[in-house]
């Protein structure tokens, strides 16, 4: 790597101990998103972030989002949008991060007090916020004020995004990358999310994909209301028997999906891609302990990560309407609702999808020859996302991560959201 | 019908005016045994009902049940065991009802004040408990009086069982039956229960059976704890995906059950039988009004009441496990757990119905070659009864019936409880 980046980093290793008190003093507010009555320490967590990118000497603004839809009278904190140089001649980065964390208590099994960040002797750092997200985001101002010290140019524009409700459904995000896409980030040429983790404990991996979800509602009914099955047992067609029989038409055990017109839409595997699985840190062992089982569909690490990845996925979810609790309760539910997703992926279409699930859904209920009424629709959807790992944003990443880790990352995807 | 008996008949219309007094006393008493508050007013209507019973010359026992298992600090309010007449010349009828009733406000719709009995011009009377059970409860006292006011000979000897918790699960009666079935009611020659309902509204009825239950479990469990599908989706086998293939096996679209050894126990139709349902008083109107829609199973009486009564059916309550809340949730679900029940009916065996129903669920899960665990077994069964609507006392009441009524009753069963 550049020996030009040699000042720069020692300067890192020299402000070492200052960027851990900036993070001690991120992490002392607790700025929990979920709770309303922490609304206020959101808001100062943001302002002490928009303090020290200001002292950087980054423009800043603390963009208003309104009131926070499920508590009307609870005003939403401000995204912090900055930007740090604007050479004309450099690439532009969009940066984006969160400063808000979830709820934490020392008696949910904390070994340390978790708004006070405590260094351990390995060095190791323990405190809410300090991997996810704070940490993250203040990397990248330790990494401007590190250049600054050393007298290294920055060697790009960076653009900024950090928001207080990641924790809470990023409530007001989308309208203001919406409207901001061909304004405030108009000139971004590309886009690091700093808040991913790693597929293990060992390498560092950088993400390019993450699979997209339709979710579904097949919902049938025939009688006015609940039945008593001694009564009605025999006599009325039942909604939970057809809808058994057509969420049971969906997919097989090994997880392959029935319905025709999925497959077809899923990008081959190439050469290239198949060539990202062997390095990556990933064994069956670590799937079985997440998994507190053994019951996977593959044996081997590559098929898994493949079936995870980069092949479609469909799961049952409930049913809504029918009996749910423990015990015994002899109904005939009247209207009955099952849940179940796909998690899409490159080339499927989101339209295309729902056309081969409603189509597949109505014929095979249609054979059921049932009197009962269908209804089929998506709850909502979610396209997929894929980047090239080839990109040179991934190739400087790849080169970056190298350097500080001494290991190439593995290049992963995630599953879904 | 016998002329002997002019005298009493006459005497039961001289003597309506105090037959409604004191069914209006009872109604009066708020016996609500679902609601600890009025638990006095309960024991206190047993009381009435036991004085009543002595006043005719009955001797009777109010027999303490001990604590109510739900609320250990309430008691049970006692069963009235009586006892009139013990002639070794007469057969004896041990007959049950309740003395209990459900709760019931003005507010809940009533168009008078449901503890105070009202008689409409029609004659008809509303209060609650009238109908269910008291009037038919204080009808076996009445028919006392009247036949000592007419001096005519009471033509059995009865055995008469009256609860106060019928509408609260019959806490408690199940101990005391199985204790006194050779006790107190060891002579018993055949028994009533004055408890039942008409299928319509134009013809009395006489219940000959009632359809037994088998209820079922079928739990399926893979994972350790509950995963994201985004995260797992395609790399485990899913537990909620073998069981709507399970349950979807159980039974088709018209009810016809697909487990093979349930059919061949069921007993054949006789013609006998098959001359007893034409003249019942029930149409597809009914049914389809009740059902509150038409997706009937079969088009006309004569089968939807064999549906309903002496055919088993079978039936897919819920999953326990899965999620069933409204909105969408992108769970795996680790565990669920299905219920169905199959409604029994002669000369169904309750082990030879979990044989075959074991051994079928086994066997389907067995194809799915999953390498999720399966468990089935019967959270509880009920046997199905069954009396022969020639006996001797179907027969006497048929006739009874018939010179109230001025019509045959129906002969029916139910499709259980």
């Amino acid at each position: 790597m550049a020996p030009q980046l040699d000042g720069y980093f020692a300067e890192v290793d020299k402000l070492s101990n200052h960027f851990i008190d900036r993070l001690a003093k991120a992490v002392a507010i607790p700025s929990i998103s979920s709770d309303a009555s922490r609304r206020p320490d959101v808001v100062r967590m943001g302002e002490f972030l928009a303090g020290e990118l200001k002292k950087l000497g980054a423009s800043v603004e603390l963009r208003p989002l309104g009131k926070q839809p499920d508590k009307p009278e609870l005003d939403l904190p401000p995204v912090i949008l900055a930007r740090y140089g604007s050479d004309k001649n450099k690439r532009t980065i969009l940066v984006y991060g969160h400063y808000d964390v979830q709820p934490a208590e020392k008696s949910d099994g904390w070994a340390t007090e978790p708004f006070e960040l405590t260094v351990g002797e390995d060095g190791r750092m323990f405190g809410r916020g300090s991997t996810d997200d704070k940490g993250p985001v203040l990397g990248w101002l330790n990494a401007i004020e590190a250049h600054q010290k050393a007298g290294v140019d920055f060697p790009v524009n960076l653009l900024m995004c950090f928001e207080g409700m990641e924790e809470y459904g990023s409530e007001g995000l989308d309208e203001l990358i919406e409207k901001e896409g061909k304004g405030y980030f108009a000139d971004a040429d590309a886009v690091c999310i700093s808040d991913n983790y790693w597929l293990g404990t060992e390498k560092p991996c950088l993400t390019y994909g993450l699979r997209g979800c339709n979710y579904y509602s097949v919902e049938i009914s025939g009688p006015g209301a609940d039945l008593h099955s001694g009564v009605f047992g025999g006599t009325a067609q039942e909604p939970m028997t057809d809808l058994v029989r057509v969420l049971g038409s969906l997919v097989d055990t090994d997880g392959k999906i029935q319905i025709p017109g999925i497959y077809e839409q899923v990008a081959p595997v190439t050469e290239d891609e198949e060539k990202l699985y062997d390095p990556i840190a990933f064994t069956m062992e670590t799937l079985h302990e997440s998994l507190g089982s053994t019951t996977t569909i593959h044996d081997d690490k590559k098929h898994t990560l493949m079936g995870r990845w980069r092949f479609p996925s469909l799961s049952v979810h409930g049913v809504e309407g029918a009996f749910s609790a423990p015990g015994a309760k002899t109904v005939i539910p009247a209207k009955v609702i099952g849940k179940f997703s796909i998690r899409t992926v490159p080339d499927m279409e989101i339209e295309q999808t729902n056309e081969a699930v409603y189509s597949y859904v109505k014929e095979v209920f249609a054979k059921l020859k049932s009197k009962n009424t269908l209804k089929v629709y998506a709850q909502h959807t979610g396209k997929w996302w894929k980047a090239s790992p080839h990109h040179w944003n991934f190739r400087a990443a790849s080169k970056a991560t190298e350097r500080v880790w001494g290991v190439q990352p593995d290049f992963t995807r995630e599953g879904g959201r």
